[in-house]
């Protein structure tokens, strides 16, 4: 059994619980929360800090990706190994190399950036382009909610809360469609032009939206389409897509716990999805993986 | 630079070449080919035994499945690496065991089952499982042309020469459009009884279709369909789907070489495209294909 702790509880968190619960090889050894009170989940023991769990291999790190960094050096350098979500796109290899550094100093293993986009769809942008290396790949999300833009919009004066749905238009580029419930008094036209000029939407086309209720219309289903058009050798127009439609957080936590197995069989330092051999991801022997799978 | 030897000159064997050469880190040591003649392929060395080529760190070897496993354990109790495109599915384990066994004794990495199926299949419907543990995948294959059954149908007597193409029907079911071209005399009605009565079909869907020139129709272009609706934790109506269509042949010879360059990079022992980090199929840098990638 391999045993590992939850980092927050957001719905990330939750549906890694879930996903824990769910594995036969898989332990729960309890929830870091600073918020969290003591008892709220039953049997599972909810602490303040890790030190007060026995025996965790691995934490599972379900909190904003700002924190991420800090919060994984810590844990490596102590030799408890982590899995984390992090997902901003152009500090990922900086992170790579700082959480490197602090797991082979701690004995740990670090995997960052795993879940969605980052995630999966990386490890399929990979196999892609091994299949074809030469030619276009593009990643259209959605329809779906994200995260980031919305919380883009809620940092906008005026606005009570939002929710930033992303519309695929195809060749990677999106439509943003922002449901905005506004705070009293507020402007709608202001707060549309400032949404429109911050730097999350000033490359996109967007629609604001006035709502009077933001979460009656809160779904946290999500999707992607990837394709790719490229040569193998001297063959060209060889097509290759990939298309997904999930609850999120669901499947960011359940590819964070299938990781969190992986993450105990390798040697100590820093990986990503293009990293791990997907068997190691897998429950079951290597016998009846091979006989199933390949 | 990487060392390939490229076994074979069939469609497969013609493409790894053209997959080697437009690759800025690999080398074309030479084709090993029992019926090619020298000076065939201008200045590209052709020997009847490897030992005439110098240097060979991966031998690729596009050779029909049933002479791999004595080939590849050959070459790896030599010290040199293997990778091939072995497709007898329920076999794949015991040849694993077998390579992996050679491998340790030679010092060498065998890498089996790469190309379509097994192969990038193999790898997606790992991720896919990775992403939702409980669940059901269909591989639907086709619309495309399927050597295996061809050739077992070649075997019938009165067949002259045949082509199946596999049609795909839904939920892993296939149908079966068999194209045959007769030897004079034979009569049409007895080889479409023995087509329909041979393992290959009798689970089928089968129509036998009698044609002037088999060669004339014939295309090696492929496709397939991977679903899974699955479960991540506790969410339900997880969908995924992985869609590919592709010059066949082109494809898995180009598999086969990314296949190599990572084959360099791995400790002795076998390997199947569940085993391998995606990255070390990749041609560029870390920090590049991290930014790019990730």
């Amino acid at each position: 059994m391999v045993k590992i702790a939850v980092y927050g509880y957001g719905n990330v968190g939750k549906a890694a619980i879930e996903a824990i619960n769910a594995a036969p090889d898989l332990e729960l050894a309890g929830v870091v929360s600073r918020s969290l009170e003591k008892g709220a989940l039953g049997e599972i023991p909810i602490v303040r800090n890790i030190d007060e769990l026995k025996g965790v291999q691995v934490a599972v790190l379900c909190i904003p990706s700002r924190q991420v960094p800090d919060v994984a050096e810590e844990l490596l350098l102590k030799g408890i190994s982590t899995v984390d979500c992090y997902d901003i796109h152009s500090q990922v290899y900086d992170l790579f190399t700082r959480l490197d550094a602090a797991a082979k100093k701690g004995g740990s293993v670090a995997v960052t950036s795993v879940g969605f986009d980052p995630g999966i769809d990386s490890a399929i942008r990979g196999l892609f382009e091994a299949a074809a290396p030469k030619g276009l790949t593009y990643t259209d999300f959605g329809p779906g909610l994200s995260m980031g833009h919305s919380v883009a919009v809620r940092a906008i004066p005026g606005v009570k809360d939002a929710r930033s749905i992303t519309i695929p238009v195809g060749s990677g580029l999106h439509r943003r469609m922002v449901y905005v419930e506004l705070e009293e008094g507020a402007d709608f036209n202001t707060v549309a032009t400032q949404i429109k000029a911050d730097p999350y939407f000033v490359h996109d086309e967007t629609h604001v939206i006035q709502v009077d209720d933001v979460e009656s219309i809160t779904d946290v289903g999500h999707g992607v389409t990837i394709t790719r058009k490229g040569a193998s050798g001297s063959a060209h127009n060889q097509r290759f897509r990939f298309e997904m439609s999930i609850d999120n957080p669901a499947m960011t936590a359940q590819m964070m716990v299938s990781v969190a197995r992986a993450a105990v069989k390798q040697a100590p330092g820093a990986y990503t999805m293009l990293h791990l051999p997907i068997i190691d991801l897998l429950y079951g022997s290597q016998e009846e993986l091979i006989r199933r799978l390949v």
